[in-house]
C-alpha cells in the first residue's frame, strides 16, 4: 500500500511544481463551444449542463495532466446538478486518476462515528482507484465536530493510502468570525491546528509529512507562515491564489525549505482564463484550452520564482 | 411561496408529534429479506446494496408516513455507494416528499461564496420539489467557515421556502473539544448560537420561528436547555435520542411551552428496531416493518408523556 504523501511527493517532483488546479465547472462561465456541443447531444436542461461539465473537465484534465501533479474537483458544482452531477463527478475523478494525476476531492465533509466512516469509505479510494465509488486520493474535511469525528476519516485514510486535508484557516473574508475566537490566548484555528499536527505526526511516511494535512487560505499570509512553523508534519493545501487575490509571494511561507509541504490551488483563474486578460485578447473563446495552458504555465513560473518550490525544478 | 416553518408546523400539528425519523440504511443491519430480494434483481455488489437501500427506505417511508411529520435521510450512507447511492438518495427524498413528509437531508455541508450557493441550489428545493436535484425541504450545515459562508445557504433557503439547521452542539462524545473552548467567557457553541439566533430572527414566519434553525444534541441536556432559552427564534433539530442514549426527559427542554420549537430525531433505534428488545422477541426479521411501527409509536408516546409536545395531540 503506497502512502498518500509518497505518491503526492513523487508526483510533485516529477512535474516539478506544487501547483494544484481546481476543477470548478460553472455553467455561466463555460466556453460557448462546450455548451453548444452539449445541446446537440440532448435537450433536457439538467443533462445539458451535466454533459457540458463532463466535456469541460475532461478537456481541462487533458490540458493540465502533463503540467501539474494534482487536481481538485469541487464537489458542490457537480452536486448542484443532482444525481446526474454526482455521476459526472465520479467520471471526472476517474479520468484524472487515469491521467496519472493525484485527485483531491473538495467535499468538506463532517459527521460523527459510523456516519463519518461512510463518507470516508465513499470518497477515499487512496492507492487503489477501485476501492471507493468516488476514486479520490484525498478529500477535505471540516473539524467543527471534534477529533472523535475526525478519527474514522483518519483510519480509512491510513488503511487505504489516502489523504485528508482538515480545514484550519479558510480563505473567505469572514473566516475569522469563529476561527479567530481566542481561547487560552490562542485563536480557535490554532487549537484545530494542534490536533491536525498531532494526527499528521501519527501518520507520517518516511519523509516527515503525514497523511493528514490541513487547509490554510493564501489570503491570510501571516497565519500561513505561523502555521507552517507550528505544524512541521502537516502538508498544506492552500486555496485563495489567483482569483481570490493572493500572489506567489503570499504563499512562499507555506513551504518547507526543500520546496515540499504545500500544494497551491488555483481554480477559476485557470479554468476560465479565457475570460481575463492577457488571455482574453490573445485567444478566441473556442481556444480556451490554450488560455488554460498559458495560465497554468504562468502560475507554475510564478511559484518557481517566488517560493522555495523553485528547487523542485 | 410557503415558508419552511409554516409547512413544518402544519405537518407537526397534523401528526401531533415532533418525532423525526432518520433514514440511515446500513447494509450489515438490513433485514435478510431485503438483501435477498435485491440479490434476485442484480449481481453487481454495489448495485445490490443500492437496490436494497432503496427498497428498505421506501418501505420505511410507507410505515412512518402517517405517524410522523418529517424524515431525515443521512446522505453519508447513500454517498458511501458512489454515484448509484446518490441516485437512490434522490429517489428516497422524492418518495418521502410524495408521501407528504417534510424532508431534512442531513448533509452537513459547508463552503464559501458561490460554492456554498451551489450546494444550497442542489439540495434546497424548499416548497417546490422540482426546484433542486435533491428535493429536500431543509438541510444541515456546518458553521466553521463563518457567517459569510452561511449567507448563500440562507439566501437560497429564503428564496425557495426551505430550511437550514446549522450545527451548534453536536451529539458525539467528543463534541466539546472545539465547541466548548471558551472565548470572552462563552464557549464556541454559544458564539455560533448567537449568529444562528440572529439569522433565525431575520427569517421568521408569522409565528416566532425562523427558516434558519440549529442542531443541538440530546446527549447534552444542560446545553439544550441553555440554548432553548438563549435562542427564542431558533427551531431545533435534536439528534441523539434512542440509540445514542438520550431519553424523552432529556429533550423536554428543547421545546417552547406550546410544544413547538424542536424536532427530536431517532434513526437506528427505529430503522433497525427488529434487532433490539422488546421487538426482537415479538417479531421475526421479515416482520421488521411492524417493529419500525411499534418503535415509532413508542417514541411518539414517550415524547408526548415527558415533554411539552404532549400538547400537540
Amino acid at each position: 500500500m503506497s502512502h498518500y504523501i509518497t505518491r503526492l511527493h513523487q508526483s510533485i517532483r516529477h512535474k516539478g511544481t506544487p501547483a494544484l488546479v481546481g476543477l470548478d465547472p460553472r455553467f455561466e462561465l463555460l466556453p460557448q463551444s462546450i455548451v453548444e456541443s452539449a445541446r446537440k447531444r440532448t435537450t433536457d436542461e439538467r443533462t445539458i449542463v451535466a454533459t457540458a461539465f463532463e466535456e469541460f473537465c475532461f478537456r481541462l484534465i487533458d490540458v493540465v495532466r502533463d503540467l501539474v501533479p494534482a487536481v481538485k474537483p469541487q464537489a458542490a458544482f457537480f452536486e448542484q446538478l443532482g444525481a446526474s452531477g454526482s455521476q459526472v463527478l465520479a467520471r471526472v475523478i476517474r479520468r484524472a486518476r487515469d491521467a496519472g494525476l493525484i485527485v483531491i476531492c473538495d467535499v468538506k465533509r463532517s459527521d460523527i462515528g459510523s456516519t463519518a466512516e461512510a463518507y470516508a469509505r465513499g470518497y477515499l479510494a487512496g492507492a487503489d482507484p477501485d476501492a471507493a465509488g468516488w476514486a479520490a486520493d484525498a478529500i477535505t474535511v471540516n473539524p467543527y465536530l471534534g477529533s472523535d469525528a475526525l478519527q474514522p476519516f483518519v483510519q480509512v485514510a491510513v488503511e487505504r493510502g489516502a489523504g485528508l486535508y482538515i480545514l484550519i484557516r479558510t480563505s473567505n473574508p469572514g473566516a475569522g468570525l469563529f476561527q479567530d475566537l481566542k481561547s487560552d490566548s490562542l485563536p480557535l484555528y490554532r487549537h484545530v491546528a494542534r490536533i491536525v499536527e498531532e494526527l499528521a505526526a501519527e501518520t507520517c511516511d518516511q519523509t516527515k509529512f503525514g497523511a493528514v494535512g490541513g487547509v490554510v487560505g493564501a489570503t491570510y499570509p501571516h497565519e500561513l507562515a505561523e502555521l507552517r512553523n507550528a505544524m512541521p508534519h502537516t502538508s498544506l493545501l492552500v486555496p485563495g491564489y489567483g482569483n481570490q487575490g493572493a500572489s506567489a509571494k503570499d504563499v512562499a511561507a507555506a513551504f518547507s525549505a526543500d520546496g515540499l509541504g504545500a500544494l497551491i490551488n488555483s481554480s477559476r483563474a485557470i479554468n476560465f482564463a479565457y475570460l481575463r486578460e492577457p488571455f482574453k485578447s490573445q485567444y478566441r473563446p473556442h481556444e480556451w484550452e490554450q488560455a488554460v495552458e498559458d495560465a497554468t504555465a504562468q502560475m507554475i513560473d510564478e511559484l518557481a520564482e517566488n517560493t522555495p518550490a523553485g528547487k523542485l525544478r
